[in-house]
């Protein structure tokens, strides 16, 4: 039988109060209590158990970590920063994989069955509908990667997608690549849609540019390669390609470097490809993608915090946390003119 | 207020354990008391608190996912199968990510904490002794790519890779290459260890082949593409590369596919490549790997299938469950010679 509470008071010759509150974070207990307890528990190898003490404390340290992309070589990064945050905060992530969910009610009941102390939504294609049903039951949600408002339903990390769009434009501009194309992931998502509005915004400064727009049905490889393949296909001999693409993501642009192969086309030189996050293999040698950055890292330390924040004050009034993405410049665009 | 299970039993006119009872799995309870309850249920939108509930059921259907690799994207195929297949069985996976972590009864106690069920330890690059320290303390667990035994101490669901290292040499040899060689994981690794032996006994029946071994230091993209530099840079114009390379995995296999284009090695013709997985990326026309495939998703179906039954039956003897390999043909090794 494990080690119990009432084990560990006995041994140390106090109350079982006084063991709880030597393990409930921010109740009071003096020095000498504390240190008495924690020799019986050591001595008695006790841990407390978090799923028991969450009936009294109401927390349960778990956090739903909410996602539906499981082909993007980028949420292995995310995975992989979001359960070592969260661990070094003693908060555990409970793995919830919506691939296939549709109805955010659903998942809602999922989580609650769970106790969840929080959920973090980290996904820019799940429409907005899964943050806001957390919200609505009063879970603390944080949408990682969400759609920047000035007025905030529910708490946002991420980007400025709308000026992530202008950036790519104005970069592929001033590398003097004048029939631009945007390839962005798929039309529903919120990431997309921004990106190509300060896309087309930032082209239009530029009369002598021209632009066209399609759509990958997913943020996937294939997707990315299927898509350049069909735009060329479409397109015949006399109405080529664009001179260079902005694609969704680093996932979509070597989709777009494959099928660029496969059609003889020569990046940079006839095709100019920007990708967007800068995931681990787009600094591969063998990709070498030029790509927008986004801070991925500061975002999820971010997202972290602003959970932990909500732990401790459920009311706090949404808030939007965005960071500056950079250029990264490796072989898929020219040069800029000398 | 969350409905509790006292609202539930006055709106069905039933005893508080009756309507425990009905939530509770295999508890017994009468089709007409099931259906009172269930419906007062349905209409005050009662869902049982699985942790709440597991201090007397003392299941919480929580399933510890220990990983230490978040660098080899086919942790991300690993990760979406597992979540889906515990999913599907009204269990959740706490993510567990271990790549700093050397200290199995660490992780024991942070498992602990959360009254897992069971742990399935998905790595064949943690040492045995992680899934010892929880089989020692009575927790279930399963090693998903774990080493086979025809006396395993824990549950193993993997391969034989030693077999797996047969397949390889004999692959290579068929194609006619003469000069081969092991380029294997880090060392540690039961894996690397394993197919090591298995490509060396086979090619041993070839006296007219020669071999040579060495190893990564980790299951990565840079790591792969690193090692083939060093062996390159060590062997001069007079001692070449090897003609062919058995690579540890797929990821480790794409670097080495990188560093051979930087050195103008042609592959198949200069340098044939063959990995291990066949891991989505595997497959992607700009990679086009040939490899040999383990079946992850009939391993992964068949972890989970293993691990509900030991929740029924947790003194269960331990045993290996081995699925076959198959090569998967692609373009990075010469074709059987006519």
């Amino acid at each position: 039988m494990p080690t119990t509470l009432k084990d560990v008071a006995i041994r140390a010759g106090v109350s079982t109060s006084a063991v709880s509150r030597t393990f409930t974070d921010g109740a009071s207990v003096s020095v000498k209590m504390r240190r008495k307890v924690e020799k019986a528990a050591n001595e008695l190898g006790y841990r407390p158990n978090f799923l028991a003490r969450s009936l009294t404390t109401r927390r349960t340290k778990l956090i739903g970590l909410v996602s539906n992309n499981f082909h993007n070589p980028i949420f292995l990064e995310v995975f992989d920063l979001f359960t070592r945050s969260l661990q070094d905060r003693g908060l555990r992530p409970l793995l919830v994989n919506l691939s296939d969910e549709t109805d955010p009610e659903h998942s809602v009941q999922m989580l609650q069955q769970y106790s969840v102390d929080g959920v973090v939504v980290t996904s820019s294609t799940l429409p907005p509908a899964f943050s806001m049903a957390f919200r609505d039951k009063h879970i603390p949600v944080v949408n990682t990667f969400g759609r920047y408002s000035s007025t905030p339903e529910v708490h946002v990390v991420g980007i400025d997608n709308v000026q992530a769009g202008r950036m790519a434009a104005a970069t592929l501009v001033a590398r003097g690549y004048r029939k631009v194309a945007f390839l962005g992931g798929p039309q529903s998502a919120t990431s997309s849609q921004d990106r190509l509005k300060g896309f087309a915004e930032e082209i239009a400064k530029h009369p002598d540019v021209t632009m066209t727009t399609s759509f990958a049905t997913a943020y996937s490889f294939q997707a990315g390669r299927t898509e350049l393949l069909r735009l060329a296909q479409g397109n015949g001999a006399q109405t080529p390609l664009a001179e260079a693409y902005f694609c969704g993501d680093d996932v979509l642009s070597i989709g777009v470097l494959s099928a660029a192969k496969d059609l003889g086309l020569r990046v940079p030189e006839t095709l100019g490809v920007i990708g967007f996050n800068d995931m681990e293999m787009a600094g591969w040698e063998n990709i070498a993608l030029t790509t927008i950055r986004q801070p991925i890292k500061q975002i999820i330390t971010s997202s972290v915090e602003l959970m932990v924040a909500m732990l401790d004050e459920p009311d706090r009034y949404p808030e939007a946390r965005l960071f500056p993405c950079h250029l990264v410049e490796r072989e898929t665009l020219r040069s800029l003119p000398t």
